[in-house]
């Protein structure tokens, strides 16, 4: 039997932002065309991508007329026209991760209630629908989620005391207890189409304490073995209830108790992969690659112990991205720049990440310090 | 001060192969656009590119209207035209390598010459300008290599007798002492604007016995520290006594007695450096990136044992590529495929690599077999 020339293959992406970019890195390795949609025309995957085009994601007409053409189909961004791709998939298109998982990860509500109907652990939720139900539940402390739409920390309030309900949304969510935990972890899980699967190590996560972003991360996570364990055996069993094919990040906190709770997952690379690049065996966007290109999943093993630090444009600049201290992260042994061709910085944004590898945990700390004292987006004008 | 920021630097390349390629892949990391001039309107850089022109690299008025808008410009091959990147240098781009650099080294004679002067072990030559100097002078077993424009392999003729000088080349090019050597080995050196130098670990070629191309590499070599040191030395003196501003690879014979003698060299990304992709802390494309803009320069070390495999087109072959065996090679850990995204095969072409990481020698040597053996360049039609 003759194999698939997997460069024959027209593949279409749902988005072109930094994680499209550092797919396409990638997917240069082996010959695959990337053909990209998303609505910026100035999109991080503008000047890379084999074709650009500008339309919106969420439009069932756009997303139909990018993805007809395309063999396999996949998204940078849960936020999309799962209709569209559905009608797709029925014409034969190989859409992964599928348009109902897609669909359901995408609102917290049905992914919550997944979770809590295939017994894997969660923190305690109620769905509601409205400011009302929230006041009528009258849980404090609490976490409000809203159901569809956030991201990148966007969609997500603490709620101490009843005077916060004014920050509450007022439309479709959830409310879930809020979590006393001692760390956020987070396992990224592949699964091709004949079932194979495979986990990175496990990492652990800080995030910011304002744009609630992950500030930095270190891969492996410091835990137990047994903790490390049980945080892989749930990614392998959330991905594989679900069916999923394609790339999967779940984040877990990990409560001071020892148990594992399954905070939110994503169908696709993640900022909790970044260091994959250089840390381990296979990156995760080569691991997206092969599990949507039902090629055999790659060795995820580490390479080193490594940190990522995430650079996000500093508070009080917006405009024309100036990355200052450059020269110096560079001069640093194991410090790997990686920016997202994004003109413009804004308070937050994610302008680039930097990983660092270093097998010396603490040299590897002081590393980190050193990049987040010293690399700075800031705009020139 | 305030630094450049780099991303504001307009950079140019003349040659988009896969050289340019996997140069791009490293240059997104940093934000910076990379613009290439190469013949073949279907070269490897055509889609990757920001911009993609397709021109005479050895034509004055087409290399100086590409150069003109550029701030640092640089080369993939030494076969450019260097009188218009001496134009180019006085008005004030920044050309590295040094056009007078590319000049002497394009050329084996003036590069042969330059060991001489410089007290740079080499095998001893003379310089002859047609078949009646080569039958004149008697030499055999000899080498004979053209003066210009050879390249893989070509412009290199063994004379073992006077019946061969047929064979010869009836141009200015040189006789050289047939060295038996022990092992080929190379050096990968970048010197920056502020002459801060830098190696990467000595490497051990094996070359294919017709093609007369790098079939496969180990990295570091199998060599003792004395002479990887050696090796190391020579490769730091080459580039010091030149004045060289980028990357120069040095390819050496190591004799039977232990010496090792210069080869010959090339100013820019070489094949035998494709390894420290995955086997380096910092790869020879992000170490040319930074000799030409002038950041400090990378780390070296090995992260792990490592072997390179030339993916060359079969013989009797020509055509569309298909790439057999892709599947079975890419299950084995540690193997990393690299294609160069080039539609047509012909004998022999170099149509991508595969690095092996892998730590235990007797394995790494298994999985080269391995790669041999099971993925092939042919064509579909």
């Amino acid at each position: 039997m003759k194999e698939n020339n997997i460069q024959d293959l027209k593949l279409g992406i749902l988005g072109g932002g930094q994680l499209g970019r550092m797919f396409i890195q990638s997917a240069m390795d082996y010959n695959i065309d990337v053909h990209i949609l998303d609505p910026d025309p100035d999109a991080p995957c503008k000047n890379v991508a084999t074709s650009f085009t500008v339309g919106k994601l969420t439009d069932y007409d756009t997303v139909m007329k990018f993805g007809k053409d395309c063999d396999i189909l996949t998204i940078e961004i849960e936020n999309v026209n799962t209709e569209a791709l559905r009608a797709l998939e029925k014409e034969g298109v190989r859409v992964f991760p599928q348009p109902d998982i897609i669909e359901l990860i995408k609102d917290k509500r049905t992914q919550k209630s997944f979770y809590r109907d295939h017994d894997i652990p969660t923190a305690d939720f109620t769905l509601v629908d409205s400011k009302t139900d929230i006041a009528k539940l009258g849980k404090f402390p609490s976490v409000n989620k809203l159901g569809k739409e956030g991201y990148d920390g966007r969609g997500v309030q603490v709620l101490r005391t009843a005077s916060d309900i004014d920050k509450a949304f007022d439309v479709p969510g959830l409310i879930e207890d809020l979590v006393d935990f001692e760390k956020e972890l987070a396992v990224i899980v592949a699964r091709n189409e004949r079932g194979e699967c495979r986990t990175f190590p496990v990492v652990e996560m800080v995030f910011h304490p304002e744009a609630n972003l992950v500030e930095y991360l270190f891969a492996p996570a410091d835990v137990s073995a047994e903790i490390a364990k049980k945080a892989d055996e749930i990614a392998r069993n959330v991905i594989d209830r679900l069916g999923m094919v394609g790339l999967l990040a779940v984040e877990m906190f990990l409560t001071r108790d020892g148990d594992i709770l399954v905070n939110e997952v994503a169908p696709r690379p993640h900022n909790s992969g970044h260091q994959t690049i250089e840390g381990n065996i296979t990156s995760q966007y080569e691991q997206h690659l092969r599990s949507i290109f039902n090629l055999p999943l790659g060795d995820t093993s580490s390479r080193a112990k490594a940190a990522m630090v995430n650079l996000l444009g500093e508070e009080g600049h917006t405009g024309p991205a100036f990355y200052e201290g450059l020269e110096k992260v560079s001069a640093i042994s194991g410090v790997h720049v990686h920016l997202y061709g994004k003109k413009l910085t804004k308070p937050f944004r994610k302008m680039g990440h930097v990983t660092i590898e270093e097998n010396d945990m603490e040299l590897l700390i002081e590393k980190v310090q050193f990049v987040k004292e010293h690399l700075k987006v800031i705009s020139n004008v």
